[in-house]
C-alpha cells in the first residue's frame, strides 16, 4: 500500500522558507503571488493490506519521526 | 486563488533523504516500510481569478524557481 504524508508548518508558525520563495517570485516578475508556505510531502510504501492498520502505523511514524507535532501538522492520504 | 505545487524527484533519481527516512523508520520499529521518497509541497496564494491563467503562471514559476526540471517533476493543483 502506498501513502502520502503531507507535513506543513502550523498556520501561526513563521515560515521563512515560504517568505523567501514569495520574495524570489516577486523579483522574477510574479507580483500577484501572495502568501507562500513550504511543506514536505513524504511518499512511502508500506507492506500492510489493511487501510486502518496502515493509517495507524503511519500516524505513529508521524509522531515519532516525520513531523514535529509542536510546530507542524500532518495529513495522511492512502493511495490504493 | 490557492494552489498546491508538488515537487518530487524524478523516479530514476537517487533520493538520499528518503533513504535516510526509511532507515530511521526501520530502526524505530517499522520494518514493513518499503521505499520512501521525500518531496516538497508548496502552497501559494495567487491574485488571479482565471484558472487557466493561474495554472500557466504557476507552470512558469515552477520552471523558473520552484523545481529543477532536470531532476524534479512537479504537479499543480488549483484549490478553489
Amino acid at each position: 500500500m502506498k501513502a502520502k504524508v503531507h507535513v506543513s508548518l502550523k498556520s501561526g508558525v513563521l515560515d521563512p522558507q515560504g517568505k523567501a520563495i514569495a520574495n524570489a517570485l516577486h523579483t522574477l516578475g510574479f507580483p500577484n503571488v501572495g502568501d507562500v508556505r513550504q511543506g514536505k510531502l513524504i511518499e512511502l510504501q508500506i507492506a500492510e493490506t489493511d487501510p486502518a492498520k496502515a493509517r495507524a502505523a503511519i500516524e505513529e511514524m508521524c509522531k515519532k519521526l516525520l513531523a514535529n507535532p509542536v510546530m507542524e501538522s500532518y495529513s495522511i492520504e492512502l493511495v490504493g
